[in-house]
């Protein structure tokens, strides 16, 4: 079998889940909502199934669902998007699949940035690819040009950004979206850009895409998450956007992954992208919540890094008076504490990154969070 | 971008049908029921929306559906598995993406059969691997062990099988699967058997697993569909199964794939594999429309070959007295009688395959299924 995967763990997110459900933990290491999906969009679903097709969707996705996509974007980024230019995909980590595969050929070097959701490095390595990886630094997580050019070489073929970063909750700058633009436009190089926390931001800005940057149109794909923007994980309903020659590529890739996605999940999702009222309710709920942890864990003193968006808050442990490495926190925390976080060093490649930062899930119910804290608190 | 997809054209599937939506005409090519998925199902999966949560499922399946596909299993085909012998993927296409990306490495050939469905080949190349054809030939499209043993080298690493056979309708023999057996074992190959058609059988018989085989058990990844079994072709939920020690394997593919699948549509799908009632019941109501399609097109006529499972019948050209091959005759009779097929050459690599044989589609309504062949008979 192929050592890729013979020799590899079960994600992080799984092992922590896993321990949760069986130790009757609170999880706060998987990142999703314990509430359902808004309740428009469930009986957007049921309509769907009870009136409209469940055999084979297009493959490229229902096209009303492409359309509110092209608009959603719009309203939301100021983006000119067609309904040629969106892919849909079954969730998000389809879409990254999709890309990497159309992207990435053997011996291409791929430039990805520590920490990195762990799907990335396997699937460039699955490609052929070399996963190069360029440290980012707390507090900022900013992009470094000498460090990235220093890993460029005349192999380098793409770069993998994931912005709003995944876990540390960081915004790339229009600086460092200025930095990627100028490198990948200077090397030719396509950015496959994880976007899944787009609409999850509470630094009251709006999201900007390198897609828009001057002269990154043509080399960029943009992906996307219903199952994000909807807290609603389960579904697996993203997609992938890029210009339209582009997006007939990925698009076989696509077809060759899952084909399609099922109907009453993409009929619904067209009617949440929609409605802003939709949008901002969850906003509303995800910025309370994330109040509550946060402010919570500072008033426990504990030293909460700075963030702006995502589901997740990050602790700093020695900050926080905690003398544990992140891997061991976590493994303790769990079966102690009875909390499941995720310790960043899991989602950390190459040499020396942090190891004294752990992650908590925030789009959590108030009193599950305040028990959190609480049971962290008695713990410490 | 990767020339397996940009110089790829979109499936034969997506072109037919896309054809047909934009002429109007019916649409016999692609496979799938004009009719929803049984009520029980849906209301199943509605149950499920209001009662269940809608978040990440364990990426390898909620336990509840992994344990109903060996139970549906053990009472279908005397199969004796474990909950960790099954995987739930988004799709059985999604199977077979995971099970090549997890099997075939750089330079292993695979053996492929013509007419092989077209997903296999462009997984094989994209996972570095070379598919190796061997033609099937009718009527029986039996599996020939001189061809075999002539495609064999030191560098075969796997074969595929699709068994019952999407396009022909043929299921292999049991000389068929000893002679497979033989030579998997013989040779150390895995065995990627897509199974999807295995309860689409009309012979009156039920469908034995090249898994089942003695020494298969360790080497065979067994690929399923519930979309196949109850007429859903757009809830994506398939299967991968195999030995445990496989399935951990199969799962970490599978992880980076789609990570996890709809939960509504994997409990419904549980519930409907319990109950033997639904499939017989689809069971009945394929084989009437089936008859309806098959004794229509005989009695006006046509030469429709024999088959024993699938959604599928194959009507021979020229002893149809129709003088056109295959692609053209579906170009033509999409645009002149209204009527969309599928060219069985355009599931063929390789070289010399028929060319004058064309696959419809039956599982419909009757009065579409009438109502195409009088089309079908005026045009002619
Ligand atoms: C697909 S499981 C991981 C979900 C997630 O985005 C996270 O927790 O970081
Ligand atoms: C995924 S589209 C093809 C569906 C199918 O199995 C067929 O028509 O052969």
């Amino acid at each position: 079998l192929n050592p890729i995967y013979a020799e590899m763990p079960v994600t992080v997110f799984e092992h922590m889940s896993g321990l949760a459900r069986t130790l009757g933990a609170i999880n706060l290491g998987q990142g999703f909502p314990d509430t359902p999906p808004p309740a428009a969009l469930t009986a957007a679903a049921m309509r769907a199934m009870e009136t409209r097709s469940q055999q084979y969707p297009p493959s490229m996705g229902l096209p009303e669902l492409r359309d509110a996509v092209a608009a959603f974007y719009a309203r939301e980024q100021g983006l000119n998007l067609t309904r040629e230019q969106v892919v849909v995909t079954s969730g998000a980590t389809e879409a990254i699949a999709a890309a990497i595969l159309a992207v990435v050929g053997v011996g291409d070097e791929v430039l990805l940035f520590s920490p990195a959701y762990d799907a990335y490095a396997p699937l460039v390595r699955r490609a052929g690819g070399v996963p190069v990886f360029i440290p980012l630094a707390p507090p900022s997580w900013g992009y470094d040009e000498a460090a990235i050019r220093t890993a460029i070489t005349p192999r380098t073929r793409a770069l993998i950004l994931n912005d709003p970063l995944n876990p540390t909750g960081s915004v790339a700058s229009a600086a460092d979206l200025a930095l990627l633009t100028r490198i990948a436009c200077e090397h030719d190089l396509v950015a496959i850009c994880d976007e899944v926390w787009e609409a999850v931001r509470f630094d009251g800005r709006s999201h900007r895409s390198l897609l828009s940057e001057p002269g990154m149109a043509e080399r960029t794909i943009k992906i996307g998450s219903a199952g994000k923007i909807f807290g609603a994980t389960g579904w697996k309903v993203g997609w992938m956007v890029g210009d339209a020659a582009l997006a007939a590529v990925l698009a076989k890739a696509h077809q060759f992954l899952t084909f399609t996605t099922p109907p009453m999940l993409q009929w619904a999702a067209a009617e949440g992208l929609a409605d802003p009222a939709i949008t901002a309710a969850l906003h509303t709920e995800w910025s309370a919540s994330r109040s509550v942890l946060m402010g919570g864990l500072a008033a426990a003193g504990f030293k909460v890094l700075e963030s702006a968006a995502t589901w997740f808050a990050c602790i700093d442990l020695p900050a926080s008076g905690i003398a544990l490495d992140d891997r061991t926190f976590s493994e303790r925390a769990v079966r102690e504490a009875g909390i499941a976080s995720i310790p960043l060093s899991a989602l950390w490649e190459g040499e020396g990154g942090p190891t004294t930062i752990v992650r908590l899930c925030h789009c959590k119910p108030s009193a599950m969070l305040e028990d959190a804290v609480a049971r962290f608190s008695a713990w410490r």
